[in-house]
């Protein structure tokens, strides 16, 4: 374990570099055309067996030990934001209105370091090493549902990944077995009310006081319906009906976002919003349009790896903190992979200490402390160690 | 009285074509200097003593009888509609976007056809005829404010005014002692909450939520705090609170209009609504502005001229019915006058009788039965000579 | 007239002492025997012919002058209302918990005495006169309606009546053509949801939770549904769910009360409720009881009577005003009387000048002031003799 | 161990006697005096040194190890609730209207035979254990406060507590480290509007209205204002306005439950309530009396001690299953304790394998199987016996 430790201590300054080279050129969720060629050179100089557009810009890299054992996946992914930069570092991003503003420059550059140190300890390596370099993560469906489709997750026996988080100190590892993060689903309603003048509501069917009592309405899923023991957000973030002062409405415009922690209060949510809908429309003798867009499903961790890879974190050098986290209600399609193969996901503190705040991911000024890529490279990198010697008895 | 009714008939050709004319060349409300210059002209071929440019692009003519007796003001307003004309006709509207869509070019040719034939009738006049033609009724603050306060009213001991309807049936006159139209008021409403990300709701002040539980708030106003023998509408027809799927809403506009037809019931509304924002708000610990904007006030008909308006009504030739209305929801600028001198506004019936369907006012395809206008000038003119021959006793 | 107005003059000791002795022994709705006995004997002393019993407790009496003309009923209720009276007069009433708090004690003498001074015009008489005792106004069904299958109005050409109002000052007439009392109906609503822990919701049907909704929901009949220019009241008055602190309700149970000035109205509100309902319950999968009783129907003058009774009264002395009337709220089942037969009901006024303020009618304090029991039988009275006269010609 | 766990075995039967026998002789919470002279009186006969009247009905043995050693608390509580018992038992309650349906029979029953038999491992004790029989569990404030003020902790290092659970499978442990049961508070609201007449809602402030939005707004508690990731419940329980079918409501009484897990969310909720109340009351005008009254709070184990016994409990025969559990939402006054010295709460199953389905506590019918006091023992006293083992050294 010592061999990967200094390996990765030398070779942090060019982690950092490949962070900030990637930084300057992000590019946007399925156009990552660029990205994707750098990170599949970067392993074909290292001698990698490399497979380009996978399920679109995918990468997937292979290292063979020299010895027989397990097959461990390492995900990174490498899409970044349509967000206007506004952090005041040397890097800065050269493409005007895209950012890398949630790390993923900062995850490829871990997953690169790392590749060419387990590169150099080739010999010892007692199975294979299948690097993952997803596309588009930001925007569903996703890269990770392709990239399986086309094949990354053959033969693979475990999957490990984390997060950088701005908002969690560097030096902690935080780990939950279960659910991990939310299913992210978008709704849009439509209601079809009947317009007419303002001073004769009678004549009319009105669609803002309809789409106000559906939105009332419907709190009581999660107030009343849904186990208060569970996790639920209904949130209507989009409210559009545009008339003059004396016009009342014909039509209403709703859309938002449901985030729940299991698969059957995902399907409850989807099936009480138009029982909802329906009821309040019935009340109006109104119409409606309902479209329920399923994003990335929960993300759950299987029990067993999670706490191997707790364990491992604990002894590696920098970690001062492993504990267990609650939840959270954002979504992540490294949830698809963990419906094929065992694995988990965890997230690696990036906040700098000196810093009087850290801004939040997806904020023009996000930005992260560096030493965190190294501190992602060696939990994953003790972690794939220590499960294929594990693995070997 | 017979030569009044013979007079019109005579030039109910001319009345046709003026109205035709006019309905042409449409001008928007505080724009329609061309139609001004055009009825001024027209008094000043008959010898009337014109005031043009009165409180805006008013006109005020006016015709003195050769005997002694009192001032009777006949209003009629010319100003015409954003609305692009779809009515097929051959003496459609000449500018793009502006139509004559609520009769006003037929007001305006009455009272032109009017004061011809009165003026024909100078020696048997006992008094003075006040021809107030007026602007801008359609687009608040109207033109009738301005003119009084130009002194239109000066020396007139009694308004008289109608507006042709379409939805009514030809030869029918129908009167309202009391309120005939309600005060039309806009407010405008900002919620101001706190947005964030749809996922922590805890985190915001949810302006989507505030507002729909606001709208439904409202309903209580007229359900519960307004008398049920008074009529009142409050109407959210706007609501805009535009957002992507997973952003809570940060503020939400809403707008509306009020119509009620007593000074306090309006008065009332305008509080209640400001109290329903402050204690909705308060509850979520949100900020809002609310601005209140009065349009025309209720135009509220003086008894004893109404009766007497009623009473010529039923022996002018080509009327069939002459009844009382119920209120109507609409605002009038007309209300002004009444608050100054004596007097009424009555609706006549402009329906033709073998249309399936007439469309309404402000409709692109709106017509109205121009048989209409020489009904209007009849009860108008006879209405005048009666008063000032009742007076002369 | 002199002498009708003469006679009432010298026979008012009599009506008050009637009254007084009526007010000391009031009976409940379709409990008053003795009133009934009382009424019956006194027209039999007059030798009028007396039917007993009529629909109940009903009392009819007739009066037939010595020559032809019309028939004209004239009706006076008599029942008593369940309240302890709390007023400080020397006739208080001897029934505890039973008091004459809405006037058919005054009522029943103005018809009394009334009857008696027409006896003694009976030679001038043109017609018959019908006396109405009705019992029962109070209590629907009300008594009106059975008196009318039991052939109170056989024969029957024209109906008045009056009701005394403490509220209205003395001197003063209030007529109205058309809709002058409500359709008041009420409504029972049971909420089947299903009960449990108040700590596990989502296990339950909360049946408060879809009360409130419903309650809310129901504003938008009044505030959205009915036209503004229409008058109704949708009240829920009791609201009972009974459980302990931590026991979600398993049914709810509500009532209220149902007002509306047209028969469409009514029907549509009684529609829209169920609507309601049914839209809130289906929402969060519940059940629902619902039942409507319609009370008494609008009470609706006919305009050619009204307007006989309201320029007969500008005549009577003693009657300063004779004013038209807002509709009111209340019910009267004289409205069924209205449906077979031509007629009007008015408001007499008897508010004492010299009281600070009028208790309400039905309030334990209630009373009135005696020479409205005059003015009552006097338009009554030359509304009978009028209308005979009118009619012999 | 061996011994331990043999003389329970041995004493079964008398366990399961003692409970039958307490079964038959429920008590009342605050008035369990014959219970509690009982159970001393066992104590007494042991040979332990006993408190009677603890904090009012509670019992506190001793039992002094012979060696030194830590101070181990064990507590069960034996109050009954006021249920009138269905459950077709021989053992059935003898008191009518009372029924240990919670299972606090049991509790007593095995801590009794666990006294019994550790009395005889005398010698080998190393430390004292503190029987901790504890009052009045079911009714707020509860007993153990009570008992903590009247220093029945004194001296004690750790305490350990278990309750029967009738719904979870015999041979099952669940434990919980941190927030096990929620804070459990009741609320109590009265809206004091202005009643009057149901047709005429404008001159009143309808009680049941405010109730209904003031329910409506108090849902967006727990869907906005809480944490998703948090638990919390807020139940309107009891909804109290009685009136005739026309008279609004002058007042209305709510009542209901909050359930936290949080110290700080409770606090936040009891604000949030009166915040909605207020703001809801003020858009009407009315008043309002609001009390808050906290119960039991959230019962939070420690994290070291609860690991402590469920790694004991695994090692305990009969057990099958030793899970960590979700929260629950009901409270339990074992909180006071662990807020004064270290210990966990657990659960033991009792459901028969054999029953279709097991009554839930409080249920009238309510049974368990009682092979469940056999487990509690032995856990409780293998936890005791190894805690003493472990401070040995």
């Amino acid at each position: 374990m010592e061999k990967l430790y200094c390996g990765l201590d030398a070779i942090y300054e060019e982690m950092v570099e490949v962070r900030r080279y990637l930084h300057q050129y992000p590019e946007l969720s399925f156009q990552e055309t660029n990205t994707a060629a750098y990170i599949a050179d970067y392993h074909a100089q290292l001698g990698h067996k490399v497979r380009r557009h996978v399920g679109g810009n995918g990468v997937v890299a292979y290292l063979q030990g020299a010895k027989p054992g397990p097959t461990v996946a390492l995900r990174a992914d490498f899409d970044a934001l349509p967000i206007q930069e506004e952090a005041d570092v040397p890097f800065k991003s050269k493409h005007d209105g895209v950012m890398h503003a949630c790390g993923h420059d900062g995850h490829t550059a871990t997953l690169l370091g790392l590749a060419k140190v387990l590169n150099g300890m080739k010999e010892e390596l007692a199975g294979t090493v299948v690097f993952l370099h997803q596309h588009a993560e930001e925007l569903p469906p996703g890269g990770a549902i392709a990239m399986i489709e086309d094949g990354c997750l053959e033969g693979v026996d475990v999957i490990f990944g984390t997060h950088l988080q701005a908002q969690q100190p560097l030096g902690v590892i935080s780990y939950r077995s279960g659910a991990l993060q939310a299913a992210a689903d978008n709704f849009d309603i439509m209601i079809q009310g009947s317009g007419g003048h303002g001073a004769a509501p009678h004549e009319t069917k009105d669609s803002i006081a309809i789409g106000a009592q559906l939105i009332n309405s419907l709190q009581h899923i999660v107030s009343r319906k849904v186990d208060p023991l569970d996790s639920a957000v209904v949130s209507v973030c989009n409210f559009v009906a545009e008339n003059p002062y004396n016009v009342i409405a014909n039509t209403a415009q709703l859309t938002g976002t449901v985030r729940t922690l299991k698969e059957e209060t995902r399907k409850f949510i989807e099936e009480e919003i138009e029982r909802t809908i329906k009821a309040t429309c019935d009340m109006f003798q109104a119409g409606y349009e309902y479209t329920y867009s399923q994003g990335y499903p929960v993300l759950v961790n299987h029990p067993k790896e999670t706490a191997f890879v707790a364990q491992v974190a604990k002894q590696v050098p920098g970690i001062e903190q492993v504990s267990e986290t609650l939840p959270i209600m954002g979504g992540e399609d490294y949830a698809y992979y963990l419906q094929h193969v065992k694995g988990t996901f965890f997230f690696t503190g990036a906040g700098n200490p000196d810093w009087d705040k850290a801004y939040p991911h997806h904020h023009p000024k996000f930005d992260m402390d560096e030493r965190a890529l190294l501190h992602a490279a060696k939990v994953l990198g003790a972690a794939t160690l220590q499960y294929m010697r594990r693995d070997e008895r």
